[in-house]
Order: structure tokens, then sequence, then C-alpha cells
């Protein structure tokens, strides 16, 4: 694997994907897979597959397929799955109290050591033995605990200087909540989760629904005739 | 407006965020923005921006540039955002009650109408008001009251069995937090919020963080020389 590659965002969004579907498959406890089922399973096509993995290395071996546990373990570790992350949540709203749940059962190298908040009401609550801690604190403790992630979930309004004393001490990404587009310095990695775009996509594609359905009704018609 | 343009999904995608921006600009009282200004604000270049509102009509005037209100109301009205969304939330846990209080603060045309759950321990709470119901009177409920979106919020096993009751009961549009990708039917919209996917591809580019810090600190140092 060259880790000096420079592979598209749009390769690294479908390998989490890729991921999620060897896992599937493990479960099962399917050892190996040709690309063509591999293929039908996730929906990409088989030279689209060959393509990304080629990215990193290939892992298919002709007439043979892939490997499901050594692709499984490859891609994970080329995630960066094979490490542990520190990690703080900023805004201890339902936002950020789901989120901290979320990450607590998904106990997957991904761990929440603090939560955030400016409000007093919230500091000291424990959520899952995690406490929230005065924001006055967040620069302090990001250095001292080295936290790898943070995590905002406060409004769109103050995520900017959440995000800036998050850098300034350290943090090596951000994952995003507030639906705002954060400057960063480009050391610093970004993921945004922009609930509300997402929303509004959907109801984009509602509204253009008919479109699809009547194509969809008219061939099922024109079948039947 | 032509509704029957077929617009890129990345166009799509791309929409609620101008949307995001135009209302920013009008709660800051700009009446207008010339195209050049806005590039800038967005990030996309100005001929991207004028390609982009071109799949649906086009909306700058040459030497004034966009009419933020007029803008804003037209994006409005192409994400069909000029009218109300009746929803139902699958899933009780902590995620969904998130999604629950996310949209009763959020108040834009989605209103929540009832949460469904298996768990006897779940069923009559009350989340901002809307009750928490059994998850077999699902069916009954989205086809009693016209329900538009459902939001799953299960987990993955359970997922596709939820999305199959949806869409035979009627609904339009899928809004889908579990992990996994559901195979729906043509006419049924399906929106994806991913989370361990996000949280993965973080991961890959805080560990690959490293090319782009040298790069970065190579020239701040050259720039020292």
């Amino acid at each position: 694997m060259n880790k000096n590659t420079k592979t598209s965002s749009a390769v690294i969004k479908r390998l989490p994907r890729y991921r999620r579907y060897l896992r599937d498959l493990q479960r099962k406890g399917v050892d190996k897979i040709s690309s063509s089922e591999f293929s039908a399973l996730i929906g990409y096509t088989a030279s689209q597959i060959r393509q990304d993995l080629n990215n990193f290395g290939g892992f298919g071996q002709q007439g043979y397929g892939y490997n499901v546990n050594g692709l499984f373990n490859e891609i994970s570790s080329i995630l960066g799955l094979d490490r542990d992350y520190k990690m703080v949540i900023v805004g201890a709203g339902n936002l950020g109290q789901a989120i901290a749940n979320y990450t607590y059962y998904y106990k997957a190298g991904f761990v929440v050591r603090g939560i955030f908040e400016v409000n007093p009401r919230l500091i000291g609550l424990k959520i899952n033995d995690i406490e929230v801690m005065d924001y006055e604190g967040l620069d302090a403790y990001v250095k001292e605990n080295k936290i790898d992630i943070g995590i905002i979930c406060t409004t769109k309004d103050s995520a900017q200087d959440v995000a800036d004393t998050l850098t300034a001490a350290g943090v090596k990404g951000i994952w995003n909540f507030a639906p705002v587009d954060l400057n960063l310095p480009p050391c610093v990695a970004i993921e945004n989760v922009h609930l509300s775009d997402s929303l509004h996509s959907l109801a984009y594609h509602i509204n253009h629904r008919d479109e699809v359905c009547e194509e969809f009704e008219d061939e099922g018609e024109a079948k039947q005739e």
C-alpha cells in the first residue's frame, strides 16, 4: 500500500461501504467471493471495484476473486481502523447526547472521553459515565488528553469558534454536525453531517419522484399490453 | 422551471447548500450579491454556480448578480420546501429520540407525527408531545394519516423489514439512519445518513493528513527562507 498515492475522495467515500459489505459476508461465514458476486451485492461494476482497489495495490486474484477476511482487514487498515481515536463532543444538547450514546454502543475504536457545554444546567450531567464539563476547560482538556477528534454538536453560530478552539488545541479531525461550513487549516481533517441538507435533498427527490414513477408505470403498462 | 429536466444528483446535493448561504445573506440583510462575491462565499466557481442554476432556468442578471430573496425562494420551491411533510420515526432509541428532538426544534415544514417502536418499555413515552406507539400499528397509521416520510432509526437487521412496511403503506420517501443499503421500489425516494461511513472517512483523512501537512509545512518553511 502506497500511502502517498493521491486517492480521489469519491474512492475514499466508497471504502467504508466496501468494508460494511465485507463485514456482513464475514458474519455469514463467507470466506471468498468472486468479483461478479461482489459486484452484484454492492451494486458497483466489477471493473469499478477493481479500479477502486487498485488504488491501494489491488487485492483480487484472477480466477479466485476476493478473500473476504484479507480484504476486510486491508480496507480497515487503509481507513485507519486498526487504532483507537480519542474524541470529545462539544454541545450536550439532544444531538450531542445522541452522538455520545451512538459512539458508546458502537464500540469500535472511537471513544468519547468528554463532553463540553456552555449551558450550566447541563454541566455535571453524566451520559454513559462520560461527564459533561464546562466549555471553558475544553482547550486544556484536549491538550492534556491528546484528543484526536472533536465532534461539533453546537448551533451554527458557535460552530466556527468551537472549531478554532479545537484546532488550536491540536485535534487532528473534526466531525461537524452544525449546519455550517467551517474554515479549517489544511492539517485538520473534516467530515460534515449536514442533516438539514440531507432532508432537503430528500424533499427534492420526493417532489421529482413523479417522473420516475410515471416512467416506471408506463413501462409496467407497456409490458402488460 | 422545467420539472422534467433530468438534473444530476450532484447538483441536487448542492442546492441545499446554496439555500443555506442565501438564508445567511438574508439574515444579514443583503439584497443582492454579485456572482463573484457569491462564488467566493460558497467556494464554487462563478461558472459552476451559473451552470448549476441554469438547470432550473438560471436566475442571475448580467451586470447585476443574484437577487438574494428571489433566488432563495426559487431554490426553496425547487427543493419542495414550500409545502409540509408528515413524518414518522421508526425506532425510539437514542438516535430516534435525537431525530425527534432535532426536527421538533427545526420547525421547517417537516413534522414528526408519530414514533414507532417494538420495545414495550419505550411504548407510551412522550418525546416533545409525540407519543411512542407500538410498531404493530405502523402500517395502519401511515395509511390513515397519509404520512410522506418514514425515518428509519432501527438496527441494521430490522431496517429492510421496516422499509418494506413503510413503502407498502405508501410513504413517498425514506430517511435512513440504519447502517445498511435498502432495496426500495423506484417510486420511493431515499436519503441515507450513514454515520459510521462518515466516521470511517474521517479516520482515513486523519491518517492521510500527514501528506497534506508535510506539503503545507514545506511551503511554510520555503516562504520563511
